[in-house]
């Protein structure tokens, strides 16, 4: 398997386009269209806010997803009735525009996206008058604009691809995109996601795929603790590889599939956390030696989400204190004075004390990235959450922007 | 019952000191000592953190606490057997000059309190030598100065005092003195407290008055979500009113000694919210109209507690989406459609949807304080946390020295 060679590169059998509908900003583009023809299958996972915006109630109702419509500035959250109708409209329209060109899409076939204002109906106006010409530029070659079009506090497009070969020499590729750089949370960042994939697959097996890969990378992931209303994932084939459909879990291929789509999503969910909204550092915090896996996801989110944690992390300060603090009530058993700490591989802190390296632990915190270790030596359970630091920048994007 | 009109004052039975031993801080007071004479009883509370540090594995062993010694800079956390043995060193010296003074009192008498850098051992040399001014300065007047010698990156210090006059003609005063502004989570605000009060009472009846009023107040605060290594809230009697001792729940007199307590425990609560580490703002986050008050007070926590609500406090931003989002990732039960949001009296949202009053939303958010109320309509339950924003200034404090 190849990663991210060629990650602007079409995948065969689907088109998109981006274009600066003036929905929102101006002169950016802040709206995408992707459209899989042929088309195989599809899945998606979606916030469990209760206040789950208009375009996640409308698309997680859909049975097949051969389009995909996403806007940039407004969330269409909280909107009320005219949410849905203006959800039900633009996949109208879109379906509309769609069926002249490939036989058999109608509305059913749409899945729509949003991010943005909560609160704020979309411009319908704007989103209308745009859908002819984005039907029109629909390109191989629009992915790219596509992953600009869904961006908003956002610095940097944000793709990974991956290329398999199968053993019998049949090859494919996955490719997705991501938006997210604040509320993200551990449990479904806020965030969204477009995974494209030519290799033939049901919507069942996309579906179990999918969630595993995503408990692994997305739900992974802490900026800010905050999950938001309209965090959406999809996962789309096309089938354009040919061949037959991989159906069952286990069946030839499926596992190559699995490990293609985790390191797409692994490297995406990354991709956010180097973006979180102010973030000058990138660290991953491993607990391991904890009673059991789930009990050290426990401990390990607890030290990631710490704003103690990570305003450390943004001063440089090989303050151990912190982390122990965080350990200690994250609910995680422990002993506290059989815990060591490493920072990437400088024992910091063996037994609970101070272990004498601090001018090396400080040397580690002044890199732009790097891992966090705890070691409970309290059984086999291991378990890893990305996060960054807290900034000033984290403050003046969301104290002085309605983002 | 008057609250804070001599905050001040001596409370009878009681005398405090307080001294600049240079353990960590120069030239401002980081050591303090009160001593009850009489004792009547006394209880406490401390951190459910697996990572306490010593002198609460000390003080939460004692059966008496006549005389409390705190110190500022040096936490005495994560400091093995070491720290164990400088506590039992620090009451043994401090019981032997006590006890040529006050019949009758040991080593199992005196009760300790740190605060401040986590894994640094507590300097001896300077604490020892500084005992016997301490116990030499000793005198009514000094409650003051104590409550000046706990502060660390606290910007004021904080007390507060009932006086309550009972119907057959006793009076008694309740007095209680706090540091925090940091490491404040709602599950034991990372903080030491101080309560003392003439009126006799059982330990086993200040045991049950204190926990209930510390669930209502400092179980009840969140600046950051952090949870110390050393939260500890001593509560002692000095019996010097005189009389019977309050021992059950329902003695004549219980319910006005816990309505005081309560007061005092939530003014100082407020105190600390106000003084959090770069705060601008305090707020009171209600929720009501919830399945149950346990619904009502995770839900009032997953919005005291989201630091995208918290940065918007800090802009002044009426961005209600951060709320709703908030609420609906909280686990409480709700109807997005059915919920209503006011700042103070001011009807922001009203069934999930802008109510039209951004212009009054916003001039509430530029004062110093104001209530935040979310009416979920979705049963009886109702509960309130204080909280405050997130601006630069916790960055900055955080970021940038090791408190």
């Amino acid at each position: 398997m190849a990663q991210n060679d060629t990650p602007a590169a079409p995948v065969p059998g689907f088109r998109a386009a981006s274009a600066a509908s003036g929905m929102r900003y101006r002169n950016r583009p802040d709206l995408g269209l992707i459209v899989a023809d042929p088309y195989c299958g599809w899945s998606g996972v979606f916030t469990r806010n209760l206040c789950a915006a208009a375009p996640v109630l409308w698309s997680r109702e859909r049975g097949r997803g051969r389009a995909i419509l996403a806007n940039a500035g407004q969330a269409n959250a909280q909107t009320g009735e005219r949410g849905l109708e203006d959800a039900r409209i633009s996949a109208e329209a879109l379906s509309r525009l769609l069926g002249s060109r490939i036989a058999g899409v109608g509305t059913d076939d749409v899945l729509l996206a949003s991010t943005g204002v909560i609160g704020q109906p979309v411009n319908m106006e704007a989103l209308l008058a745009a859908l002819p010409g984005l039907v029109e530029g629909l390109s191989p070659g629009g992915l790219e604009g596509f992953s600009r079009a869904i961006l908003t506090t956002d610095t940097v497009p944000k793709a990974e691809r991956a290329e398999v070969k199968e053993p019998g020499g049949a090859s494919y590729s996955i490719w997705g995109c991501v938006k997210g750089s604040g509320m993200i949370a551990p449990d479904m960042a806020t965030m969204l996601g477009f995974v494209l994939t030519d290799r033939p697959c049901s919507s069942g097996f996309l579906r179990q795929a999918l969630r595993e890969a995503t408990d692994l990378s997305f739900n992974r992931i802490t900026v800010d603790g905050d999950t938001s209303t309209n965090d959406s994932v999809f996962l789309v084939s096309s089938g354009a590889a040919g061949g037959p459909a991989l159906e069952a879990p286990g069946s030839p291929g499926a596992d190559l599939f699995r490990e293609g789509l985790a390191a797409v999503l692994r490297g995406l969910a990354r991709r956010i956390v180097d973006d979180g909204e102010g973030a000058t550092k990138t660290v991953t915090v491993t607990v391991r030696g904890a009673a059991s896996d789930a009990e050290a996801l426990r401990a390990a989110r607890a030290v990631a989400g710490s704003p103690l944690v990570k305003t450390a992390f943004f001063g440089e300060d090989a303050n151990w204190g912190r982390v122990l603090a965080a350990l200690g009530r994250s609910g995680a058993a422990l002993d506290p004075y059989r815990v060591d700490l490493y920072l990437d591989s400088v024992p910091w802190v063996k037994g609970g004390v101070d272990n004498g390296r601090e001018a090396e632990a400080q040397e580690v915190m002044r890199k732009r990235g790097y891992s966090l270790t705890a070691d409970l030596h309290a059984g086999p359970g291991e378990a890893s959450v990305l996060t960054c630091d807290l900034s000033h920048g984290y403050v003046t994007i969301n104290g002085s922007y309605r983002s």
